[in-house]
């Protein structure tokens, strides 16, 4: 444990919120746990940081767009090492909002994100504001 | 699309359960999510594939070991190509159990799962029982 690194009570290093964020504004992919008819459901997902927050696409009427709609969220990044399995995790807490203003959607559609799925026509963006960021690294 | 593989309504290649679990065997990190107080958690966990479950290493007390056990989760391993954003992901859904039984406590020890935390004393083992599995590649 040196000066400029905090532990938390299990040992690893807690991540400081610039940290999590430039973390964050680097990662392409994550994942978004949600509750649907009560029991969790988790989905990778390809998205950006803007605006600070997290925005990506879905389509409408797919599950994560009918059960998280406007329900808390929790989103995680992380990357290990694969030899050594250390690495870092970051976890943002949030409720997730459709974006249905017209222009923000279509300053979004400007990032270049591309969608995984090719059903391009029921594609919806979705904002993450979130409440609580917090992170960990395994050193 | 070829005779081989099966996509689904979003385009996306569906890998059969052999494919998911040869992958799941090959993992050694995941994301467990499940709810707490109503709201979603996940996680990162290091794992492994023994006897068709998955264990992991939990601490006594923590909010994983408090608001999981017994409880519906949810399991996902991915693995993205950094330039491509093209890669799959699994999901598996179950109940986590505490296991208990000292033999096979006994017996996971011996896996040689290193634990992040380094309170080795709360140490408890977690396992979870598929009840689905299900993979998506983004090819």
């Amino acid at each position: 444990m040196t000066n400029e690194s905090i532990e938390d009570r299990t040992g690893l290093e807690i991540l400081d919120r610039a940290a999590c964020i430039e973390l964050i504004s680097a990662t392409p992919i994550g994942r978004i746990a949600f509750v649907a008819a009560g029991s969790p459901v988790i989905l990778p997902v390809n998205f950006r940081w803007v605006g600070d927050s997290i925005v990506f696409r879905t389509l409408e009427g797919d599950k994560l767009h009918a059960a998280a709609m406007n329900q808390a969220v929790a989103f995680e990044i992380d990357d290990w090492d694969a030899t050594t399995n250390l690495g870092w995790s970051v976890v943002l807490k949030g409720v997730a909002h459709e974006v249905t203003n017209w222009a923000e959607a279509e300053e979004l559609e400007q990032l270049g994100l591309v969608p995984w799925s090719s059903d391009i026509w029921r594609q919806k963006w979705v904002r993450v504001v979130p409440d609580e960021i917090s992170g960990r690294r395994v050193v």
